[in-house]
């Protein structure tokens, strides 16, 4: 159902935990896409794009071959398969917070190992094979034996591993199999990536293009809001010193003469502090507002 | 638990479906329904609205003969049932999508049927039987039997039907069933339609009126979104040019000399296409913000 | 998990049928709650601040003892269990709606019990005993059994108790079981209490009452609306006056000469009235846009 | 995908709410029958057999026009479509329990309908439109309007309709909408019919006795449980004469002289009277034990 | 829709966890109970017997009262309410298992409570007051508080609680929480009750003996199995003398001259060591069946 | 959790699909599992045995190494992984039916590709990259690229793969990608295996044959049932004659004079050709019981 056309660009997107906030962060940034639970091939309201459902283990090899132009994946997946692939933008965006996730190295509450060297002569499950063998070389640790884990590897530990190299965002479920963090081995978020041919077809770089600018513009709104507020002339200089410089802000007359409409972007995270300050400096009438887009 | 007044509209609302997405559509437009799971009479929290859940197939008609003032149908059940009411206005929203749905002819991939003219001598499966028989005598075919179909009506070709009519939206369900389309019947989208007397009675008639306003502007408001970027004085023209026609944008002066808010709303559509525009024309700052309503 | 500490909130959430309307609150105040399955310590994106999930049945009485700082809780079981604790401001929302939710006396539909007075020798099924005999005391009525219900208090009568005082939003339950109301012993909504000796801690009085302000400002938010029109200069006076007081407008002129902005806050309840109004005032672009908070 | 044949019979299985007990019963007679969600055409252990799924509404037509040989169906829409097929036998079973399922008249519960000459110029809502208007000519009663429901009959009156005909088991669901049943219309059970050419063809006709046999086996067994008793040779003849003589039963020795074990099967529904008379009669050991099948 | 009759039983089930375990129970002994999703009042295939779903906690209470003549409860619950009422008969039958539940004195892993006696002093938090009362009493521990808790007592220590009264299967959820079970208050198991009353009424007590006769024989069923076996004469007496004692087993003899089939009635626990053994004796054929009833 | 001692067998259960048919297997075997959603320990009523839950493709690695004494996987796995195990016995039973599983080579229904030598220089997609390696060599195929598929293989052709090696039951979700199999490369059933050391072992060897013998009694039962039937003095040996020669039949006088029972176990597949075939040889009552284990 794909077919390679220079005037047509085919996307991976990932399957599984992302798949949901993913067809959100498109929708927000004017892309429709309906997945069927009969198909991999969801359908898009772009007639130039083509999509595909894939796990993000192997968008990194597919894009690198050129089977599809562009895609989301992980960057932990990227470095675990060495794909030669072009990264356009990051994404911090995830199943549930903004947080990047970590792939950590975690052993039993009491065990003796408390840092790389320890695992000498040790055996370690691991879904990620290659990131854990280069953490071993790069920390000169030599007669490890790394299993490849087909799944619940927090519960390994201790009778079918000595230690875990597993992938976590807030390590409550390793606390809660009693296991504790004793490194970090990379950091990982989301990539848009694209194939390094494609980005020389015109049509195919302007369009990945594009969709980076309005994915970056939703995730940019998403930690932001409007705030707007009225103040008296007397109050206006103070007031506009305190506010935020993420944006100019917007000055207006009220109907009301000597009073005036400030309209400003905050971040999100400023808001609970930023309201009653400006509640002192006798503002009124604070309205915050949500935003779809911001492209700075 | 219905009662007919002079003073209290009786609106059917439609089972199944649409259900979902009307009780969303009425929510928007101010009307809070609460369905219960045990009962067919939703409340509504407007004392002078009665509300009753009725399938699309049975709503016509009831509004006809006055049991209703006013209801939810598809333009094919009016037609199916050649009932005579007012249609107050049209309301393009779906299950999932925008768009209009089709009854259209279809056949077995394989099958030598390639048009109406070839049905002759035939077998029908379909839930529309009116709009079949129709449909075949204004393609003057005669000698086709047209079954009601109980439901599955996909699977029964080629044993149980020759063609059938169905209702599709993507036709994915009938390209499953290795089905193709060879004709279009009907396109069909949903009308809110009313009861003549009841629209002779001033109070009914501009309750009525008043519900299909704010519903419309409900959808009006669904593909358009609001635009705020900021520009300096010298490039105000030419990003005023630019800007789409639908509303005389506000420019309001900013708190920085020189530099003035634009504030506007444009269609959802084209807003992944004009805002790499306006960026190239020097503007900044660019925040898109979710509508409720729009009014022309 | 808890700790008392000079420099840290303990907030008692309500588990339960108010789970999910008090973390989507807190969430639109900018506190986002993450409750997980296997826990009742959610995580908070406010490091200032430890949460627990509780019964509302249980919150005042460990607020009064200072287990918690400050929790959520209903005006009746504050009430119920006595407890002595800071009311440090009202909240109402709900699992549905925004209405207040009432404990009544009802009784089987045809029942001669046609007042307090008429309970004198029955028996009542309860889960709030405390309540059920004050009212009875106050009613001066004696001789009167109280059991405690421990669950389908409504299902009681006629067998196993003459009446019963049971809290209902809109009396559907009751009505379904044959029951009729006759009389309110309270109405109650959700408070947020705090202990009296942690509001004579600065830092836990100012995160309480910022938490208070934040919150007040969600609720505020959510019957209102944004509304935005364009008028001309010979209109303006009219539609000023028309628009509810609730905020002074804002007036901006537009791109267009002789033609200007209004943008001003409303409530959602009065739109469906106003913006007719404002139509034959030769208001056009009418816009409805929502908010996140609102500070008056 | 299925094929007129000889050698090979085409059974149609019920679709809806008696599917998994169809499955179930074919299953304990020996036919595993898998349905797929995603087809509509289940695999039957038999490769004599193909099956269809097909609502209970339609299979009479298709078993007379000989689309298939054989299928379960309820009486009512043998009656009501009028198809000249064969009755096989019946089998009665259904979604919870054994009991036939009634079609009958209801009205309000303060409804003046008393019978049905007391629906003259009135309105009957019903599925069964056909069915209905037998009745209706049977007891001489005219101009009565009768309306095809599309679903949710039951709460039809008083508003839609003025009386209805609707099928029931227990006559729950009416007493819930506060309708009281006047009349019965049909008594009906699920009927195994097949085509009346079918039956000439040897083949099919060995075919569809046995499935016949088998059925009515595990229906018969699903009542009956098998009994085992320790008796001495002195009980013997009282406890013989005791048991029901639905078997002969069997007498064997047992390992310990002068003793014996009575095997015998019995209806279920006289075990929890018949054990505790057995045990005055000196037997031990008492063992019920479960059936599969029962062929007299 | 219950009523004191002398020629009907007032049956209460109890509600919740053991709901569906108690349906199949009296299932199996003949008595068909349907519990609809909208009522509290079951169908039961027995019209001299009522019955109504309560919690097990107010069960006993109402039995004593005679509201009800009998019912299903736990050992506990009548403890903790202290109602007199005849006890009928133990039924061991759980949720998962056959095993009773224990409530259990349980603290923090790290606690220095190791008895009783430590508790002087503490806080316990349980959800059965008066059995831990009476525990203390017993144990002569004063200055103790003990909390009513609405649930999830078990997370309540050490914040809110220095100890719990829990009810415990198997103990998972209290390790789960890092908690250590330091004694035993109870053993519990479900007890079937009667009113001392109702037991006077010749009528009830023979119904209530039959009840408990029958749900006896369906529980000393579960733990067994009928074994059928094929031995030659030669091998008869070793392997009669190998069968434990449960049952005398019938000997008959096979179509085959010199061979017996033993039919006998084992405990399920003892068939994984019995047939090894069996077979070493020359058994053939052996042959394991499921049984509905045993009574002895 | 796990501990290697010489007095307890770790056993390791398949977690997934084959999940529940595993406990329900062992439940009849006399083994109660219980698996705990938040655990990956069941417990089993068996202090002699631990249990873990492990994906199929890791079981025979951790058998061979010792980690587990034993445990349940696929033929398929252990040839993957080509993991020196000990294979007691093989048990034929799956999720839905008792057929053994397929790992077939399938291409588009379009394709060139006709056998293994067409997929020179082409490239598949298989979770089983060995099998998959090994089946092209035996083939002399060479420059072939064989992709590990981490899900979702059946919709990999055509665009990112030629051909697949994909396991399959019925082949439905093959055809329903447009797949057609061309080969098959490996049938697979689960086998129950042990670690070779811990065979040496008395007390683990004789733990791992009785579970075995067990597992293959409720398996060989399951196809299997009773049959009892009376037949006359004359009738005898015709009966006898006619019955499958699987056991020897059990000949029991009956209580009346001249009347004979005969009880024996037939395979439940010719039971539906069998009972018609005894009926026309007079024999009556014949009910059919089930079995539970069957021990040859």
């Amino acid at each position: 159902m794909l077919e390679n056309r220079d005037d047509k660009l085919i996307l991976g997107l990932p399957k599984g935990s992302l798949e949901a906030a993913t067809t959100a962060l498109f929708a927000k940034a004017g892309y429709k896409i309906e997945i069927s639970s009969r198909s991999l091939y969801p359908t898009i309201n772009d007639p130039e794009i083509d999509c595909m459902l894939l796990r993000a283990q192997e968008m990194a090899m597919f894009v690198e071959e050129g089977m599809l132009d562009c895609g989301l994946t992980g960057f932990d997946w990227i470095q675990e398969t060495g794909a030669d692939v072009e990264e356009v933008c990051e994404l911090v965006y995830g199943k549930v917070g903004r947080n990047p996730l970590r792939w950590v190295l975690a052993v039993p509450e009491d065990s003796d190992i408390k840092c790389a060297a320890d695992l000498e002569g040790k055996r370690i499950a691991t879904e990620a094979v290659g990131m854990t063998k280069r953490y071993l070389a790069a920390n000169n640790v030599k007669n490890v034996r790394v299993d490849f884990s087909w799944g619940a590897t927090e519960v390994k530990p201790p009778h079918f591993a000595d230690a875990i190299v597993e992938i976590t965002e807030t390590g409550s479920s390793l606390r809660a199999n009693r296991l504790k963090i004793i490194d970090t081995l990379c950091t990982t978020t989301t990539r848009f990536i694209a194939n390094k041919k494609a980005l020389e077809n015109p049509f195919k770089a302007a369009k990945i293009r594009r969709i980076a600018m309005l994915l970056k513009a939703v995730l940019n709104a998403e930690g932001k809001v409007g705030l707007m507020l009225n103040v008296q002339e007397k109050d206006l200089d103070n007031i506009l010193q305190k506010l935020p410089a993420l944006q100019r802000p917007t000055v207006s007359p009220l109907s009301e003469k000597g009073w005036f409409a400030l309209n400003t972007i905050v971040d999100e995270a400023v808001v609970r502090e930023l309201i009653p300050q400006l509640k002192e400096l006798n503002a009124t009438g604070i309205v915050e507002f949500p935003l779809n887009k911001l492209v700075d």
